[in-house]
């Protein structure tokens, strides 16, 4: 972890309750960091039913490969991640390492393969050491405990500057309920240390359809409308379990009215963990928001909001505190989806500066000129063909990111 | 024009000769620029042919929609073009704007107005000046030269750090024809400066269906295999003109084997200047190319190829002197086109780094840390997967780039 924090950081870090039925114990294994803890190994109670979605990269690493696999089973027992090596692009060595943290993990567990899920994040193309993993999977029993939550939301972490977390209670048929997330990344891919990983649990009963179900429908409103760079990592991966501790009766279908307020909490944190993503942005100096509305579905309008999320002079113009309307024309332009050039209205911290096409003449700067002096910038555009609309996260580009991305992997 | 030359600027700058059947004149009109001339205008022989390709930027400018529209007819008498302000985002003024031009233009030529075109770059949401436009080529006639194809080549400059110039000569049917280049351009889109402009003129005599075939596929292979930023302006053109003076039967299919020689020639002039635009890259202190095989096929090839040449976290490490491959292998991932992640190879300088699918243990690192040190940079991947192949041209991401696209636009 960085030593200095973002600008952008939460005043104050959440602290996370313990879930009934998730116990963690964290390890400084000194697989690249030292003097602070790099492995976490979550143990789930029996029951415990997982869902999750990984990097659509064509070149992920074996341990996604293997967690995608497992997920299909929708059961989880252990949970083991490592900061400091990823497991990407290491070819047979990273099978034998990954078959190695699953047997370990069955081990002490007492469980199948398929409930054993793993993540590694870190320098591309070096195999993390086995035996270090496996001792610190071995060593897990005598630490396991439910408030080690917050120690363990630390140990993934790499490049980040402060730790994400994220906590929401909801009630299932009048019973109370706890979801807490944490999460890591600071870059799509931070300096050879691939990968935003986020986890979330809940003490909730639901079935493995329906964890995946809210997986799913929250990583497309949430990590997936949030970009630093553009660029995506090996190892992406979001994860949610349920441990079934809660005294309610269990949610089977996804569609059930009675998890509708649950549904909208759990959405709500990943947006939270998404958002701190980005505050954590390599070189960040400002958090902004996209919003496209009038495209011609909502698909659309995201495409349209990441292509000016991603769009590299829309983000140095913000760095540079220029209210730049041209070059947010220019990425509806590029995105590839259906516009209205001559309809399009383009607004920056909420105020109108071009309207049907053309610049407003006159438009009042003084509002937009101190808004983007701020560290939350608003950018909203509408396209003016239909009813599609969007919302994403990015940052800025500045020389932070530059400094931190160009400097030798000594 | 900026007065800090690129580092990766030709060591001359080729003069062009003249064209027969072309004649150009340059205006200091005041546009934006003060003490340079700011519009070129061309004049063409009775029967020259056209081709063109233009951006496909949903919000493209209204003078790139009637240029689209002019070349279906294939016929030119005129091009004007003017750097300082672009006609993009302006609404029905920037229709009224090409009307005028294109009006100015019929009259000093004597031509139809589908034989006019013109393009403006620049600041993005203002309307050059009608009138100053209209003054220049009312100035035109007295001031025509081929010779003045040199003063052309730099009234067109925005942000260029120098003139990008190219010239070959061909033979067909054993009479020797000249080919003759000029183009613009900094940033896809540079700070505030729309635009790529690229014009081809030679004194061969082929048809309308002809010129455009070259121009479709010489622009396939250079002008579309090239990036500084992945930004794609709205007003980004490519056009070629044939003016016949040679004494030669015209070509009049775009398949004639006769036509092979020229063709070859065509598309190395637009290789060179594409690559010429890539060494004037904002901030760019290193040229890259990018090879990539064994894709499903070439288009597959091209998109894994731009992948790489867009990824930041590719650039900036290039930036920093850094043979970082596992960035590399993130950027295959991310294209979306079929890898195999198992046979991935990954070269730099020409040392294998990386091959089926992990790193090369012990490769000597002493050339490869000697080529990155340099001024041209070279990454090959092999993905393992068919025999699709593409070349890529760009440039690394410095502070340079933030410097000049994060100041404000006074």
């Amino acid at each position: 972890m960085s030593t200095k924090v973002s600008p952008l950081a939460p005043k104050t870090i959440e602290s996370l309750p313990a879930i009934a039925g998730v116990r963690f114990a964290t390890h400084a294994a000194g697989i690249r960091y030292q003097g602070r803890d790099d492995v976490m190994v979550a143990e789930f109670a029996p029951g415990t039913t997982a869902g999750g979605v990984f990097t659509r990269s064509l070149t992920r690493s074996e341990s996604v490969d293997r967690c995608a696999l497992h997920r299909e089973k929708g059961r989880a027992r252990m949970l083991v991640v490592n900061s400091g090596n990823s497991n990407a692009f290491t070819g047979k060595k990273g099978v034998a390492f990954v078959d190695r943290t699953v047997a370990a993990a069955m081990t002490v567990a007492g469980c199948a393969d398929h409930e054993v899920f793993m993540a590694s994040t870190g320098t591309i193309g070096v195999v993390p050491p086995a035996e270090k993993i496996e001792a610190a999977i071995a060593a897990a029993p005598a630490k396991l405990k439910g408030d080690n939550i917050n120690a363990a939301a630390r140990a993934i972490l790499t490049t980040d500057t402060f730790p994400k977390t994220a906590v929401r209670t909801a009630t299932i048929d009048g019973t109370t309920v706890t979801i807490a997330g944490f999460c890591k990344g600071a870059g799509m891919i931070a300096p050879d240390m691939a990968t935003m990983l986020a986890y979330v649990f809940t003490d909730a009963a639901l079935d493995a359809a329906v964890v995946q179900n809210l997986v799913s429908g929250g990583a497309a409103v949430s990590f997936n409308c949030m970009t630093v760079d553009g660029d995506t990592s090996t190892s992406d991966t979001l994860m949610m379990f349920a441990t079934g501790q809660a005294n309610h009766a269990a949610v089977l279908h996804p569609h059930e009215t009675r998890l509708n307020g649950f549904r909208a909490k759990v959405t709500d944190l990943m947006i939270d963990l998404a958002r701190q993503v980005a505050r954590d942005g390599e070189g960040a100096e400002k958090l902004v928001e996209i919003r496209v509305t009038g495209a011609a579905n909502d698909r659309a309008a995201r495409a349209i909001a990441m292509s000016i999320a991603n769009s590299p002079l829309v983000k140095t113009a913000i760095a540079g505190e220029d209210a730049n309307w041209g070059r947010v024309v220019m990425a509806v332009g590029k995105a590839g989806e259906r516009a209205d050039r001559d309809k399009l209205v383009i607004k920056m911290g909420g105020v109108t500066i071009a309207r049907d096409g053309e610049a407003v003449e006159g438009y009042d700067e003084t509002p937009v000129v101190q808004h983007m002096k701020g560290r939350e910038i608003l950018i909203e555009t509408d396209v003016g063909v239909g009813d599609g609309a969007a919302k994403v996260w990015t940052c800025d580009l500045t020389h932070g990111y530059i400094d931190i991305n160009g400097s030798y992997r000594t």
